[in-house]
């Protein structure tokens, strides 16, 4: 089998002591070898953190080096001195590589508040020089490296072909909901060896994270430093991307940043259940989003999921709650598949079977269908646990 | 010690049969001495159970004579049985008095999607019929009627000087968020003898909710029964009453839906502590609002309320996604009265000493300045506890 690293990327990742655990690397390196094209989408909160600052000014751009990442410290609500430390770590990495600092990316997640322990990023850039590679344990070292409380790395990685060439897909992305105390949050990267404008990657990153990355919820906590990136070497030799090869494209880069949002909040702290909510038949994609989110985000629908319960008064009255206008008559709604709730009635069902699908399953599917119109729209949600708000209350206490 | 109960009302209540526990009422009725005022706000849920489609269409009014309220069974998502049920219960106690059933208001409360157990209503209504007064004790008993999971009654009451004459306020209410399985939840009855308009019960009682039973969250669920009712005797022999007069009684109806709103998130199931935001210096009220409903909602400042954790990054970062634009390095973050972040970077503080305010008191305050403006606005919000997950992950399995 030949590596799934698309051509252009070396990778590496390496423990410098951000992280108090020697084993669990906290330093994750990208380089490309030639100027890259490199897209981003990042948070929406209003406070964010320095990298996200930095490389939202620099993207997008077709002259990206690097992504160099950190784990265990969000570098954010850093004042100037986090600006500071953010520049001084991209510049080490340029200076490295014979580069401009403008052309490297920076990611940190971790703790909220706290400066960098540069040091230690100085001295662990240095090992982490040491350590590149293409192939796929250097992609698990970097993946490794950008994680934080995440039981295991989150990757994910397709092969297709766009005009007659085979390109490579693979990313990585670390996150269980803003979770852990000042854990902040969800980052990813994608690499590809396919050819894109900057515009092009700006484009098609947008509108795959709307049905991806933006439709999943594990808290409803949107963090200051989410980031993604999409690089593309362009050396799988595909020459310019347009029309349908490049709806192709979208469509295999969108599956892979399915695979990639879905792990999310199926590590969400805590989290026994992924819950899958299906909406049908809604106006427009924006009632179908609202909805989804309503339903994703309650309490009462999540731990309902965790205790197996049926319970569709919560899940209808959430969607009733959501601020869109629909007609309550028309909705159904379906749980695994069994019909419990159809013309502003409940209907007869057997609790038990469908309680036990839901204790039987890890993921849970959530159906509702509106009468309204035709879009079709989906979202991943955790279920809530004892453990989450254990974890979550006890943490520094 | 006079009665607090204004003039014009008897009360009364009765356990019929709705709930399991024979010590618990689960009816509850006001009658009224003669035609009264009567305005109500209600959920802004699109899914509505039938006494919310009753009372909208009834009030406001100058014609009512009675309130009757069952507790154990919301009567929503019952379809037209529903409707046909509540139309009943409505008729009888109508017939009884001798009135029109459409000066009569409905309130119910309890599980979704089950129909009215008429029978044990039909029989509990003749009871209760018979065990009317104007005494606190029936007061009380209507008050206990109401309740579902609530941990006790939860009443308040004034009497202030509007036109010279001594005028009392009473009012009780019920809910604890939407917090058990199906449970739906926040009812609230105010009594007066001072002499309102339809119109000015109508306008009053929208602004003062909007300060009151509008800002409060347990689970940010809102249901599909809320309903908050005002009712006036005028038999306090105010006559009409305008301008500063009408300002100082709606002040002490504020205080009075303060008083009985925060009741609600101090029992919200399972909490340990009762979250007052205070928010300052935003731009308008809309933005306040938002700012500080997005951080009472927030699962992860609730964990940290409940941990005694002064974790500031979760609620500046809460507030930096509530959609509202505000300076970043504007912002000051206080809790219990201790600074713990300006200007865009965390401060020095006294981490034990904060943590252990939170723990010694039952209520925490959080204050957020911001520098938009000079608007300032409170919200009540309670912690999120292992229980709250238990109970409702737990309830039916």
């Amino acid at each position: 089998m030949t590596s799934p690293i698309p051509a252009g990327f070396r990778l590496g990742g390496f423990h410098c002591g951000l992280k108090r655990n020697p084993n669990k690397e906290d330093l994750s390196l990208i380089v490309c070898d030639e100027d890259t094209v490199a897209a981003g989408v990042y948070t929406t909160n209003l406070v964010v953190a320095a990298p996200v600052v930095w490389d939202r000014a620099r993207t997008p751009s077709d002259k990206i080096r690097a992504v160099i990442t950190n784990s265990g410290n969000a570098n954010a609500c850093t004042g100037e001195q986090g600006d500071k430390d953010n520049a001084e770590m991209a510049g080490i990495v340029a200076k490295q590589f014979g580069v401009s600092a403008d052309q490297v990316l920076t990611m940190s997640t971790g703790i909220i508040g706290h400066n960098l322990p540069m040091e230690k990023i100085r001295a662990g850039l240095e090992e982490v020089f040491q350590r590149l590679g293409s192939d796929e344990s250097h992609f698990d070292t970097a993946a490794r490296g950008i994680m934080t409380t995440d039981k295991g790395k989150k990757v994910a990685s397709r092969q297709c072909e766009v005009n007659g060439k085979p390109v490579k897909l693979i990313g990585m992305c670390k996150g269980a909901g803003m979770i852990a105390p000042n854990m902040a949050t969800m980052l990813s990267v994608v690499l590809t060896d396919a050819q894109l404008s900057p515009q092009q990657a700006k484009e098609i990153l947008s509108e795959v994270t709307d049905n991806t990355f933006n439709c999943i919820t594990v808290d409803g906590h949107r963090s200051t430093n989410d980031t993604l990136l999409l690089l593309a070497s362009g050396k799988a030799g595909t020459g310019e991307i347009s029309g349908g090869a490049l709806e192709g494209f979208k469509a295999e880069l969108q599956q892979l940043c399915e695979d990639l949002a879905k792990q999310i909040p199926a590590d969400g702290e805590g989290s026994t259940h992924l819950i899958e909510i299906n909406i049908e038949g809604c106006a427009n994609r924006e009632d179908a989003f609202r909805i989804a989110k309503t339903v994703a985000d309650s309490a009462l629908v999540k731990c309902a999921i965790t205790g197996g319960d049926p319970n569709w008064g919560r899940i209808v009255s959430a969607a009733g709650y959501s601020g869109v206008k629909f007609d309550p008559m028309g909705l159904e709604l379906r749980v695994n598949g069994h019909l419990l709730y159809q013309k502003g009635t409940p209907v007869k069902f057997d609790e038990k079977t469908v309680s036990q699908s839901i204790k039987d399953s890890f993921e849970t599917d959530v159906t509702l269908r509106f009468t309204e119109g035709d879009t079709k729209f989906r979202y991943w949600s955790s279920d809530l646990t004892v453990e989450y708000v254990k974890f979550n209350s006890e943490y520094r206490t």
